[in-house]
């Protein structure tokens, strides 16, 4: 096959993932978002909030990161963040193994750089990489607040759970974690995600 | 309100690009594509088929127009690249007056700078809105192919039609200009896009 076609192959691929469905509930339209458009989101995240990145950090490079970071559920599928830690290791395993297919669509001299952006944005050790999963991470709040809850209504969620994803948050940006932290606790003044029961009073 | 408000508040009504439906019918899941996704699409194309811009071709601005490029449906809607004439300088002028409502969402440092963005891809005078325009008119030509004609088997719509879009393709790109014509005369081979009348018999 020539380097066109195999590079076709790989978009062809990838457009597969406009079919994924996460857990993310839409307001308008009312339906689940899928993965396709949510990556899309994320990279008008990154164009709108770039300011609040660390000093150095390559935004061109994060856009790459968001654009590619959910490819392999094409393959592996969407599974929600508050899934319990043997399914998200077996996710896990499902992510590297469609990595392995996807990439190797490319030619050899795509496949590898392509194949370390994904990486890169996994193991979360660049600036590039904190700051995108930050962004990963505070996309589904803000459309958890618009429909009022969304998968913080999820049976035994509460706001402790939500804290703790937020940690990542603040990682890699400190003013967007800041700003994650409001969000949660105005959701639990305005009762759509319930208070850490251990928090009770205070 | 504040910096940040400002920005979410940008984020949000971008968002509603989820629910702009285009003319383009996917394969799987069967139903007309979203301009949100269609846009994530497109950045995937310009990582994957990069090596066809011009040399000196600054990849990662086409990325931020390929993202921003559709923002305006949100206001607009989106219109068939083969409607006629009057229809589609009624369209041009809403996609202006949504560029203005929604930029001026952002702070104004960032207004200017991405409406200059999106301002770009539609004048097509640099290398980077030529390529990425040469993107946005091959992706939805890939997805006729994969249904077997779809937005080619409106009425009266024949290979003429396409080619002359397909100018444009060239114009960003060279080579995938002479690609997209091999598709068009394939189209034609397989059935799914009708001979033009003038040629017939060629």
């Amino acid at each position: 096959m020539d380097r066109l076609n195999q590079q076709l192959q790989f978009i062809a691929e990838a457009g597969r993932l406009r079919g994924v469905l996460r857990q993310t509930t839409l307001a308008d339209p009312a339906r689940r978002e899928n993965s396709a458009e949510h990556s899309w989101h994320l990279t008008v995240l990154a164009l709108a909030l770039g300011e609040y990145a660390p000093p150095g950090t390559d935004l061109a490079r994060v856009a790459a990161m968001l654009v590619v970071h959910d490819l392999v559920e094409v393959d592996a599928g969407d599974l929600s963040a508050y899934a319990p830690p043997p399914e998200q290791a077996r996710q896990l395993a499902a992510e590297r193994a469609a990595a392995d297919r996807l990439f190797a669509l490319l030619p050899a001299d795509q496949a590898g750089p392509m194949r370390q952006i994904w990486d890169e944005f996994e193991e979360r050790a660049t600036l590039e990489a904190r700051f995108a999963r930050a962004l990963d991470r505070l996309q589904p709040m803000l459309e958890n607040v618009k429909v009022g809850g969304g998968t913080w209504r999820q049976p035994g969620i509460t706001a402790a759970d939500v804290l703790a994803k937020v940690e990542l948050i603040a990682d890699g940006s400190p003013r967007l974690g800041q700003f994650a932290r409001e969000l949660v606790d105005q959701a639990v003044r305005d009762g759509i995600l319930t208070a850490d029961p251990s928090r009770a009073g205070k």
